[in-house]
């Protein structure tokens, strides 16, 4: 099995960074990966994955920092000069780019899922020569999108993985779920497929990132630096008077925010762990000699843990309704964005571990965890989903070497990071039978 | 008339020395003035007037910033000490320091009010050589007690007056009214007297006071520099916790206090006249490591006209319930004072300038008004409550030399002006006849 | 005189409205006004006025709120393609849209200078049927820009005013000067005229204004309602940083402008008059995850007089320092507008009122002040300028029926005003003669 | 061995009790230690161990939250009058009430110090039957001073331990160092005495606390739960004013303390480790109706490592600096307390480990650390400066059952912890021959 699947893998590293290629050069931000997920959804289809699209695995309320309509016109319209197949569009029009596709053996055993997110950045990318993208003449076509954090990479270890799992279907059990998430960035997608119950069935789940300074060659398996999150904003609503001639008559968002700013900071640490707090932009006003009668908030709350984090989120409601009553003014909170902290499962873990170390040689080092600036990540609501029910869950990291941070006009990876990542899931699926976890039913 | 007028002041000039020099030695605090009190009313009832006191004259819910009963009880006791005629404190004791004085001429008339203040500052009286009061022997012997605003002055003058019109009653017609109030500075007490009803007979009503920055010899007759004002204590009651060990579980409410100051400063200015906000007093907190669970602050709003006081007023409510709940902390909000905007009737201060310019060659300037340093004074209540009721007001300040200025520790007057307050005053009752202004009835 | 003065304020009725609605269609905002300024100096010029233009009559380094390069070369191109008369333009060029135009009589006597203001405002014009201009095809053609306060009107009274003087010259004496300033709104422009010195030799000096809530056949001969202002930006510059992985890494520039707006509304009340003070708009941060490294404040003071407002700016400068150093980010404030309080010279006013009542029947009431809602001219600069040079100056308003308020994108005002306008100015300038005022030598 | 320590233990454990009782009866707030340490180096004397005292082992200006001289000497005077040991006394007037007390056994060997400290809390005893201090008479006789935290069991522990190790001298190698601190309360006063250099030839260091959370018979050995702290007050002063008459000639500090409040709570998170703010006092003002003058603000700071809160403090000043230039007032920061992170030794803390599970039965249960409540402690200043040296240092924490939490009114121990104390401490000494760690020279 092992020869066999080294030439599999070997056979598909070409198109591996095709893929990944064209996707970043048609970078699509979260909610409008139109043109990228009907691709996604045709090569699926043609390899005779069961599908399932659009809102049939995304619930459409819990979607979070939804684009206007108008916004996704535009994309449509976009996207489709771009390529996108207009087949599949109908069942992702309105921002509802999720994929779900399953191989089912037909053999018994349990399901395992893999997760992958499809979306780019809002940032335009650097078109200098010595940007790889751009020299090589795939820099993102789109303004402000960007491919900046490698979900490139991860849409197309999808598809290769795809690949690969159909070549050796006859070796496998049980069922295998592959799921192509929109809108991680800004945590807005996850929560919308797995309340859609896409991972209910799922005995074991696996996400996966590459980069976020692990280096090259170096697998971390059961990453748990991720901090729960709460992403919304705050509209403050007042009304306008002439500063000169009537100041009385206003009532004053831009003083509400600015009360409520640092009423937010000042919401206290917690003894128990991490916590964040941040309003990054404030946008409030009309003119100089008007009372303002709006302003607009962007804050996120975090906690290490999601008791932390629902603490934090808390407090900060009860700071903004005081702000607003503070100068008579009426509020509203958006929930834009949300994520889970993450607890992987041990025992999963270590089996992932296990394999890594004995089957990949390619991987010089597997650690378990390794300690990262604290960032979130809303896979890790398919992982607590998937342990509520039962299930084992973790979210792995593939090092590779990156030409400039994540988030980074200047952001690329090296791409052989990919066949090692389509290799070590593929194998995770062939070596299930040999661990004894727990399954469904 | 004038000639035997002036020996009757004459005669009383050194008594009016000795009554303020009593009143000074032996100052009180407002709601405490019971020696005063009761020697106020031992006099006026001597001279044979009718007597209300106390309750009668005083609506108990109406009264603002009472001490507590423990200091009431101390007070009374210290009193006593001092001298306070025990036949008349039955009536003022717990707060009911207030005397009005009738004279029924027994002749068809309007009715006719002056109103005094008997209380003192809390303040220590400058024990120093160059200080008179102490030089000769009548600085306050009252820690914390000392009249640093004229008020022993304004009380000597009403007894005068008493005299005087007793002596002049067979010239006098109608009814006339002596008003001797308790605590006016904090401006506490007047609405307490004029809820009671006390000037809802009155027909022409007249508030002195001497000093406030008007020369010697000088009279105003109408003065209106008086802003609306409301005083009250905001408690915030939160949570104790330690700030190291659990910062989580405490409600703030020193930051609750930080937030609603700023939002209290950041009410806006009023288009239609002069307003002000002030917290003067601001103690929170129990120790370095404990999130603080009690704020206190001291507050005050002002305004031109009483609109805009209560438009100060109104917004500080909001502002304080706002900072409490962005903290999650109880709060409470206890009136200690209120005054309103000053109004005098144009008619009457008209006849009062025609009358001291004509009949009173002592005063060298009358004058109508003379803008003041913004304060605010009580007998506002009166003024207004004698105007609704279809009366005339107003409020008159006699000029003096003063060695310091108003609650300052060294504050003393030149005591020549009060013979010619009582004079001034006298000539008003004597007068009122020639007087065409509207009456009851 | 009464009679041809009639007569030709007649014959140029028409021309007044062809000049204002050809301004009105074409307007210009602030220091843009290049096809305004080149038609204005062109009439000038055919009528024999001696001209002063840009540079020498506007100090560049006293201009405020100045638009970018990139604008200004917009702005130039723009009004060339509107028909800026390119021969008159360089003198324009960059900001420097002033004009003076003298007419020496050649005979002695005091000089006389009348000064309208040229700029429209930043304001989309409402294009409904029922807003005149649009349904007469005069509403302006530029995005954003549109003449809401009646400037254009004031423009082409301007114009009506040279060709009369002109027409009439025989019969003045001395001299008189016509001032047409740019970027009134946001009070920019005064100052740089005046400090360039136009007025220094001006003995007495007009202003005027139409409409602002004085009804139709009405003239307010001495407003001073006008409130000293000081209009500025701030920027706060600090560091970005990512608000979960380093958030001591960053300099919060938003909460500086938090602190910094609370602190600003907290500039004590002046107990001499009136002040103001808003924060009207603020901009801050790059998104809702990274700490914001900018902010940016539209701020302004205002007062009674030019000391109180001085009070209010010297007190918000230590705020904006103080809020910068408390988050160790960098600031700078740039000044963008100003103006002073008004203070008609009595007698100069008193002479226009007698004037006005007996010789303009058009004019059914002349007072002489109208309280006003507290705004700010930024005239005053030339009046402050005329009267330290012993000169006496009034500002006038001209009343009109209006079709909405200042600065709403439906106003619009009864023409009719013009012609009366015209007649009383140059009636002004007529009879100067008779008045006994004081002139400069 | 064993066997003679259990009998010496057993002697002394009554006078543990009668010393622990006598100290508790006459607690003595921080730096007013004179009863408590003139007889606990009396004792010592006796002993006759070497004693360094007062100014010798307290560099006097590294104190911190010092009382006022007038403080000082009436706390004198109550201690003699409660029992000082005049002789003794000099050495420690004026706040020098420190004492090392050193035990050269004549062999060669590393130096060994324990430290135990001497204070009281700023707080009232409870005084009702069920508290048994109270009902066995031993309850505090100084108001608003009471052992709440233990500290008199301490220094009981150490009298105890120094009997011992002088009857078992022959036994003993190296040198053994007691010191016995004043002011641990408020972390005011380790720094003073670890800067004096007491800990400078220090191998091997031992702090002990009691209780904490740590039940009865178990044993930490190092405790790392400490928060690197400072203290300080920071003092606003400002400008009077009478709100109501003259506001703007004010200096507000009331106002600086509020938004210095504010920017203190915000002081960014640290993503390295935990962090703390708290003012916990805030009192400003003098009168509700004048500008407030002066404030006093109770502050500290805590990081989980010296460089946090380095960080916490930096940023603090930055904040104090700012508020006060925002109002335009001085300001002044008092350092009153401070303690730094603990890192126990490994291998000391290894090496006692083994020792109290081998030779220690009363012990039931031995461990490393106990995750604690964040508090701070300033012991760590011997524990870095021993380290520093090149020496090894740990905290020790011996659990014992409360009748309420530390700094409570009601708190009391279990006396039987002292003699396992006791024992433990002296079997360190004794084994210490046993243990390879290194050694200074």
């Amino acid at each position: 099995m092992e020869i066999s699947l080294n030439n599999a893998i070997e056979s598909i590293t070409h198109q591996l960074q095709l893929w990944r290629r064209d996707f970043h050069q048609y970078a699509e931000s979260g909610w409008f990966e139109f043109r990228t997920a009907t691709r996604v959804a045709d090569e699926l289809a043609r390899l005779g994955y069961q599908l399932q699209l659009g809102k049939d695995v995304i619930k459409a309320e819990d979607r979070m920092g939804l684009p206007t309509p108008e916004q996704f016109a535009e994309q449509e319209k976009r996207a489709i000069e771009q390529g996108a197949l207009t087949e599949w569009l109908p069942h992702f029009s309105g921002g509802f780019t999720g994929i779900v596709a399953t191989l089912d053996t037909g053999k018994p055993g349990p399901t395992l899922a893999f997760r992958v997110d499809m979306d780019a950045l809002d940032l335009n990318e650097d078109l200098t020569a010595q940007h790889r993208p751009h020299a090589e003449g795939f820099a993102s076509c789109n303004s402000h999108m960007m491919h900046a954090c490698g979900h490139d990479g991860h849409t197309a270890i999808g598809l290769g993985l795809a690949h690969i799992l159909k070549q050796f279907q006859s070796q496998l059990t049980g069922r295998i779920k592959l799921i192509f998430q929109p809108a991680e960035e800004g945590t807005r997608g996850a929560k919308s497929m797995a309340t859609a119950g896409v991972v209910d069935d799922v005995d074991f789940f696996v996400a996966i990132h590459i980069g976020t300074g692990v280096p090259k060659g170096e697998l971390v398996c059961g990453s748990k630096s991720f901090l729960a999150t709460t992403k919304f904003d705050v509209t403050f609503h007042g009304k306008a008077a002439h500063s000169g001639a009537r100041p009385e008559e206003g009532k004053n968002a831009l003083v509400a925010a600015a009360q409520a700013t640092l009423g937010l900071y000042a919401i206290p640490r917690h003894s128990e762990g991490s916590s964040r707090i941040n309003v990054g932009v404030l946008n409030a006003g009309i003119g100089r000699n008007v009372i303002a009668d709006h302003a607009l908030m962007k804050v996120e709350t975090r906690g290490e843990t999601n008791e932390i984090n629902e603490f934090m989120y808390q407090k900060a409601l009860n700071v903004i309704e005081g702000a607003a009553k503070m100068q008579d003014v009426d509020f509203k909170i958006n929930l834009m964005g949300a994520a889970q902290s993450s607890h992987p499962s041990p025992e999963w873990v270590d089996f992932i571990m296990g394999l890594a170390q004995n089957k990949i040689p390619e991987l010089a080092s597997v650690i378990k965890d390794k300690p990262q600036a604290a960032g979130s990540e809303d896979a890790t609501y398919f992982m607590e989903r998937t342990k509520a029910q039962g299930g084992q869950a973790t979210y792995m990291i593939f090092g590779t070497e990156l030409s400039a941070g994540h988030h980074n006009e200047r952001f690329d990876f090296d791409e052989d990071v990919m066949p090692v990542a389509v290799k070590t899931l593929a194998t995770i699926a062939l070596s299930l039978p040999e661990f004894g976890g727990k399954t469904h039913e």
